[in-house]
């Protein structure tokens, strides 16, 4: 029986083929944007089996499972490790066209070097044996870094943390560089004062500048964005449910700050002042910075308040969004370009249907300055799979310079999903191959090719983040 | 030369010819949503000739027949049933690549057994050659669902509606269990103060119940539901522009039914509040009693005056809306499960901008009490033809569970669409053999997608509507 | 080395290369909207390299070359022709999969008979041998033209033109007609009063209407219309965001005309009543005159306002816009038809979500008068592409009739753009050539596909336009 999934999986045609293995598959990752925990990697920390390593925090799986009628004792629950484990693998043969099946037998294959099928025939064995290696030294988080040939990692971080582990890992270098990235969405969530007050506090302690206007605000988040940069810092990431760039005044602003932080609500105009008027700082500072800034736009979260109150945030109650984005995004890129200030930028989405919309808008902001200074995202979240993978590779592909992508990211919050570059390496492999094959890019042209393959896997992201 | 369509027809590679032949091919249908008249059912009707059964009332073909140039007077006018005939066979070959074309020849072929490709040339033969079929008992109303292999239907139904034709059939079987439908959208029609009114006076004597407040109005709709329950009723249905979830308080929805009652339109912010108020009682009856529900959301309808006035609804001049749903859709739903108030529930979608934003929100709120509790409906109207069907199986895939849908339903007001589940099936079969020849899925477990092809074919829906 | 393009270059199946080679290929070219100079028609404009015949104004080029890191003095600003040239050959193997890498190569291969791939070893070469054919009279405007069997072209042109170079062109015909298109824009550009003002001034030269109302300036347009008409003009154009349709008074117009007349800026809602009012009445002219109506809706222009100072609009910094559609269009086009007024229609979107949406509202309001009345425009701008157009014929095909489509223009500045028309007959050659290869369309029906093709690539836009 042929293995699953075998060598050429994902590779159609013979020139994919040769694209993939002789140009891909060699190339080491760069992963500069996950949400690995820092601690886990400075302390190097150990499994104790595949339901901690495999399941733990993986909402992508929850959901399955949720949809499969599983319910969350097997999940989030006080189930057994090996109960919980069972449940998954009942839940895959049932996720077959889903990108769950896909990546849990590559990282079987790939990191236990496990080549069977996971369904409930087989889950017992491939529990077992997954297990024996997670008791290996090898396969600690360290180890499975190094194994997957990962080169640098960017973590997500918030202004006010120390930075220690990142410190400690530099200190003690295991093949692997970590880096902090620059996340301040805490530092803008006024429509919490309560919350927002608290973090303020916890800032100023942070920076030790005293916070009380909103020009000492930016004072403390400019000491604290020197100290990410000393850390090595070369990014910034913001979460947003879209573009914010309505018109404000520096008094205006300063007012809202006086308000929130005197406890007050803001109102929804205030809300979306502040935030237009923080985004734009933040950019500023990435520019002066030589830093590159991402932003991930259109989820909308947390929508299942009864899971809210059980179980918190990041459970799988997440969804996409369907808010405009044409008009603030380019006036807030606009603004930037206007005045000098306009940093290296990616822009990713969770609606497919603002593809084009933000793809074209992105080009619009491109002055010459490097190669694709202004970047269209690789699929991301729920779009991190064959169709939305191969329609974010087209619409940069059809309507810009797919060879100048800084490439692939996990997102991911797990040891075990570097797997997911050899996938979207596959594929961006097969769209180009699948052109050789049928004459719409020229064969004579293939060492060129596999020069952008190499870019777009490797090369691009090294040099775009100046790693 | 080649039949067409021929036996496989739509099944690119073998695996697909295998899951098709062997698994989605025997499998009866259940057509769990559709527009049939019970009465023609429970009267087993018989047809006059082709026109009457197959252009009557058929509004896809009226806009395709007026696209290419046909005048009204052979569309719904009074032109000869020939003539009107002749007009359509005119269309056809210039329907190619439409559904229409897929459709017409695979009803031709499956039902009256012709072969034959329909174009001026053959339309006299291919006319005779059916209204000859057409004479013989076998070809009623009954006799076509029973050719059909035709297992359940469920129609269409007001809640005033007696449904004395159900019982009528119910009482003389006839291999094809016929089922309500609970539609209240009438109900819910206060934007037109006089009809809805008169509505509910008929609802006062369906249901015995004087509707003098809005608490009478769910008591008297309670009193229907729980007759339609014992008609056999296991589904409701809703036709909405988007979703309603506007806050409001239970007094003010008693101010606005008695401002309406008493013939005053209710302002727009009224008629927000009024339909979610509905929305949301009419969900908790259908949690009650263990339906489903079914919302089909994002039509434009009637948009052409001159034609509404002079021959009504439904008639071809319909389109698709492009309004907002995240944000209603998933306050819709979180307040039901928060409640613990949420039925099953099924969402079709007319935009197909909408397919990731309703998939991923649906996903939100399946609480593993059952396997696919939360159903992305089938490519719905304008979008039940190849890539509308694609596209819909592809979201449903990629961010869901493909394997528990419950699958096809011709939401059709004819006795001829039933060929519509093969065409279904032969696309979903085509997209899994794909998978399978390519590498994507694995070619060991043929056996298991066999059953996930008979389960989407007929077993899911069986299952999860309880029939 | 196989050529590149090769001659069956996106002709994957043997039906679509008998469908291109057979049928399409053979049809002159309409084309019937572009934006080319009638004054370097009518002079018959010589070249003195490929730097100004293919990169100048070309923004296409301009947008890639920017992404490419390549800095605006080679774009825009004075750097030799040569280095311009030169840049553009380095950046173009980075665009492979954008449609510039497609369309650079035709053009060098059917125009020039350049048979090499551009790239830097190879620029020097190619922009000699270009050059050298340029030097020829027969690659002058006119030249150009004739050897891409243009038979056809329409100009876009303002209502105070005063066409004297379509006149000039009708006296010393060349084999091709040319003819005005009325572009009307600027008299509804009410926003900048101050513009408006002096266009209206300069359209009361042009009319000889003195213009102290908005009735006079009906008057004023429809004494150009009648001059346009008089020159052969059978289409208008209109550049919108989306449709305008709100509800107004004959009394509120004058009252918004007198006002801005007066130097004064309308309010939002005022320039909305404004808008509605002159696209109603321009539609009305149309309809009177027996033309065809375009409108290209969804553009978001000039979004770089540090580069809008620097080098002017129409430069590489326009994207698209998510602006509602499906609403202002029906209620556009239901007036028009209620009031018997609506003339032929097409429209062009320039956002792909609203592909379904549009085609399905066009489809409301086809009346049976002629085949196509109502038509979904070819993929434009930034959909002019293999994926934008494949996403344009499957939406037309599988909501509508695409045998009734009048296909493809270039919307282009460029005399060099002709060979895109045969990549859209190839495009539409392989869709329908695929559907006849895996039996989704009986091969016993090639000879009508052909015609199909034929009537696509030149017959329907013959007919309907009424060349």
């Amino acid at each position: 029986m042929k293995p699953f999934p075998d060598e050429n999986f994902l590779l159609d045609s013979d020139p994919a083929r040769t694209l993939y293995h002789e140009h891909a598959a060699k190339m080491p990752i760069i992963d500069y944007h996950c949400h690995l925990n820092p601690q886990e990697i400075a302390e190097n920390r150990r499994f104790r089996n595949m339901t901690e390593v495999w399941l733990g925090g993986d909402h992508y799986k929850w959901r399955a499972m949720r949809a499969n009628g599983v319910t969350e004792d097997y999940i989030t629950g006080d189930r057994s490790d090996w109960e919980k484990f069972e449940k998954w693998a009942e839940t895959l043969p049932y996720a077959m066209r889903n990108p769950l099946y896909h990546w849990a037998h590559l990282e079987l294959r790939r990191i236990f070097g496990i080549d069977q099928i996971l369904k409930p025939e087989t889950a017992r064995e491939i529990y077992e044996a997954a297990n024996e290696k997670l008791a290996q030294p090898e396969f600690s988080a360290q180890g499975l870094m190094r194994r997957c040939r990962v080169e640098v990692v960017c973590t997500t971080d918030d202004p006010i943390d120390d930075l220690r582990y990142h410190r400690q890992i530099q200190q003690n270098p295991f093949g692997c560089q970590v880096l902090p990235t620059w996340r301040p969405d805490n530092a803008m969530a006024i429509e919490n004062p309560a919350a927002w007050n608290a973090y303020i506090d916890r800032l100023e302690a942070a920076s030790s500048v005293s916070i009380g206007s909103y020009t000492a605000l930016q004072e403390a988040l400019s000491v604290r964005h020197d100290y990410f940069a000393g850390a090595g810092c070369r990014l910034s990431d913001h979460g947003m449910d879209t573009f914010f760039a309505e018109p404000y005044t520096d008094v205006e602003i300063e007012a809202i700050f006086a308000k929130v932080r005197a406890g007050k609500s803001p109102s929804a105009e205030e809300l979306l002042k502040f935030r237009s008027a923080m985004m734009y700082d933040f950019a500023v500072m990435d520019y002066e910075s030589g830093w590159a800034q991402q932003f991930h736009i259109g989820p909308l979260r947390s929508n299942n308040t009864r899971m809210l109150e059980r179980i918190g945030r990041d459970t799988g109650f997440d969804s996409i969004l369907d808010e405009r984005c044409a008009i603030p995004g380019n006036r807030f890129f606009d603004r930037l370009n206007y005045n000098g200030k306009l940093a290296k930028s990616i822009v990713y989405n969770l609606n497919p249907g603002d593809n084009e919309v933000l793809m074209t808008m992105l080009y619009n902001f491109n002055d010459g300055s490097l190669p694709g200074k202004m970047q269209f995202g690789a699929g991301w979240w729920f779009l991190d799979q064959q169709v939305g993978m191969t329609n974010q590779l087209n619409a940069l592909s059809m309507l810009g310079l797919l060879s100048r992508f800084v490439g692939m990211l996990t997102d991911s919050r797990s040891f075990l999903s570097y797997p997911r570059h050899e996938y979207f390496r596959r594929i961006l492999c097969n769209l180009l191959g699948e052109d050789v094959r049928t004459g719409r890019l020229p064969r004579s042209e293939m060492d060129f090719l596999g020069h952008i393959v190499e870019d777009i896997s490797y090369n691009n992201a090294k040099n775009y983040f100046g790693f």
